[in-house]
């Protein structure tokens, strides 16, 4: 298995990505391209493993800041290290691309290189975000913020293939979050969307509250990516809270070690996106794995990790079939 | 001060309406009118105190089912206790009108009998849901679930003269809850909102994220009722799930009483709407203190002690003047 790496993504690149991608590649047993600046790439290379034969760099001199527009800047950069790892893909020279950001980038390159899968037409980021709630994929969780009621169909024919392929979950329960539980409560998409989601075949137990989401009520839980990224960014934040008031709460009560194993057991349950090193980007012709920007060498390891069971669960051949099989 | 409540909403009316109310009566120094069933809130009334000169009943036959269409069923029910409640405010006889659902009914009650401030177009639910972050009002939460960018721009404006009458906060910081902290970030609402809130002379800070809610990092986060509505519930639920996790990792390691005290603090940290009593329907022409359907007596009373505040600081006053001087 061959998975390009965005080596200049991310708040950390390239020192990081190198670092973990060197990993990825000693332990899981695949090749990697890291896609870069090759100086600056063999730098970093020449502290780990500089001669290791399954790791390939593809030089290119140019990459995405994170404060430019990805679509705007794609246009002019047009050998963007993102771009250029994700064309591997497309050649058939790699079998999935990792990036850690900028986000919008890396969705930009896969949607105009890769393009959407037949039948689905808006790409979305999305999994389980809490440890509380492990079978439960939230999705879209950013990528796309404005949508009709047909993309969140997509998103829920995506939620069931991955619910079913990565988390071994047959027959998942799907849901729609909502301000209310009746059919009639939402905002005008997800009012619009009921109907379409109770003709599509897939297992729609209707709509869920926020409520519902920490206890696990839906297998897949279908929202925006405006309410999605909202949730999840208020979820680890609200962990983090929760977990300083805890430890003030437990000084000089319980021994140092105990107090800090539990306020990071708490983070971790608030945030799972640092747990699997990223999130997949769904619904595009090829294995697509977003790491936050924030990601160190241990996540960009697990994010190559993801990458490589989905590969190896052909989501994405599972995904088209799905779709295929829609009326 | 007389305070309109109605005696037939929520899931314990009117047993806990009635015991709050009488309750607030006791110790608040106000008039109450019970607008409900004579013959119920007699019964009530019968245990505590039947004969007090400042409760009054305003009888009707009519009430609201939490499962009627709100609009549908106020048309039908002319004489519903929730119409009455607030009629009393419309025809100067109350001060404010106190009710504990269902929120559609009291929401289209106070719209249809007391309509809205000039200059705000839609009224919205509101206050802080964090006791993290007690000087941050989040709004809308549930009123108003599709939102144009002028909508959220009178909600910034309600918002503002809400922390400063009733958090006491000079010259609060107005932000918009978005996907990212860049002014072209957010759904559509949110993108054309923004340069409306620029030049509006509110105290604008621009986009903040989920993360920023519970570090309060604005005083009043606009943003629709639907995203607070699932933020507001999340937020309570994941309070409680985490209590629930921490009751059993900290069990027999600290005293039963200790471990009882801390969690429920986190849960009332997670959930202030059980703290205060209720939220407040603002942009109405008139004081409306919405508290949650499943309230009993000690929600009600803080309810009223809410409504009574409202009124001595003349918010309602106030947001007539902050529209007026609008240009």
């Amino acid at each position: 298995m061959r998975i390009a790496v965005d080596a200049m993504g991310g708040d950390h690149a390239p020192a990081e990505v190198v670092k973990g991608a060197t990993l990825a590649a000693k332990e899981q047993g695949l090749e990697v391209f890291l896609v870069g600046h090759e100086g600056l790439i063999m730098q970093e290379l020449a502290r780990y493993n500089g001669s290791a034969s399954n790791i390939e760099i593809v030089h290119t001199d140019e990459y995405l800041l994170e404060t430019e527009h990805p679509v705007l800047a794609i246009r002019q950069k047009r050998r963007a290290s993102v771009v250029v790892a994700t064309k591997l893909v497309k050649e058939g020279k790699a079998d999935a691309v990792v990036g850690a950001g900028s986000s919008g980038g890396l969705i930009t390159a896969a949607l105009t290189t890769l393009g959407t899968i037949d039948g689905i037409p808006r790409p979305l980021v999305g999994g389980a975000f809490l440890g509380f709630a492990r079978n439960t994929v939230v999705m879209d969780l950013g990528a796309t913020v404005d949508c009709q009621p047909d993309h969140l169909l997509g998103f829920a024919r995506i939620g069931k293939v991955y619910a079913e392929k990565l988390l071994g979950i047959g027959n998942p329960t799907v849901a729609l979050l909502s301000n209310g539980a009746e059919s009639g409560k939402g905002n005008a998409a997800v009012r619009d969307a009921h109907p379409l989601f109770k003709d599509s075949g897939i297992n729609f137990i209707g709509n869920v509250e926020g409520s519902d989401i920490p206890t696990g009520r839906a297998n897949v839980i279908i929202c925006d990516g405006f309410v999605g990224n909202v949730l999840e960014k208020f979820s680890k934040s609200l962990g983090e809270t929760i977990a300083q008031w805890f430890e003030q709460a437990l000084q000089n009560r319980l021994p140092r070690s105990d107090i800090e194993k539990m306020t990071r057991d708490l983070k971790a349950a608030t945030n799972l996106a640092d747990e699997v090193g990223g999130y997949p980007v769904w619904g595009i012709n090829g294995v697509v794995i977003l790491c936050h920007g924030r990601s160190r060498s241990a996540e960009i390891a697990k994010a190559i990790a993801q990458a490589k069971l989905a590969v190896q669960q052909n989501v994405v051949g599972h995904l088209r079939s799905e779709m295929t099989a829609v009326p």
